[in-house]
């Protein structure tokens, strides 16, 4: 099975947290049958954090998970951080596939989507 | 004169910065005639700041701006900081029609951009 694990920073603002987990139930909505499990962690300042995260979609019985950045540009966040955290879990799980997406900023799409706000 | 003034952050990574410059020139070039000119400006930290943008594209002949936050959640920024430094450009030209779109993590579209990355 394969899941979708959408990672946010995180904000000291609950509210914040919340748009990340309703995104990912619309994700998982949309996605049809691509993905058996869909869920969110968090880089820091909110649960679950990326490692607890890679772990429940283990657990719901994933031998692929896709990590998703939902992150504007390219900081230490993406190109550090995030990949900090997975590799500790793939370590931890050398028969489960962990690749990371590009992250959301990177996408080609994004200007239809801003020019569509205006 | 229309024009688009996309708002983001700003980083202290120079880099990150010149990727949303780069992100207003590809949405100037998709725009078409829809925005006479299109640019970006920066809460803190990079240049321009969101006055001196607004300053900008009223100066290339503007009469409409619009401004659009390059943000994923509706924090305190999207709130409260970017539309008070709209209010005090909108004050000092009360003939000029200054707009805030929604931010873009608002935007319906994004899950199908976020499932398109995996």
């Amino acid at each position: 099975m394969r899941a979708l694990l959408l990672v946010a920073h995180g904000s000291r603002r609950e509210a914040s947290n919340d748009e990340v987990r309703q995104l990912a139930a619309r994700l998982e909505e949309q996605a049809g049958e691509t993905f058996g499990y869909v869920t969110c962690a968090f880089l820091e300042l909110a649960s679950p954090s990326i490692p607890d995260g890679i772990e429940c979609c283990i657990r719901q019985g994933a031998t692929r998970v896709e990590v998703l950045p939902f992150f504007l540009s390219a900081g230490r966040h993406v190109i550090k951080d995030v990949p900090d955290e997975v590799a500790v879990k793939q370590a931890e799980h050398p028969d489960i596939e962990i690749n990371i997406a590009p992250y959301l900023g990177s996408s080609a799409g994004i200007t239809g989507l801003l020019l569509d706000l205006v």
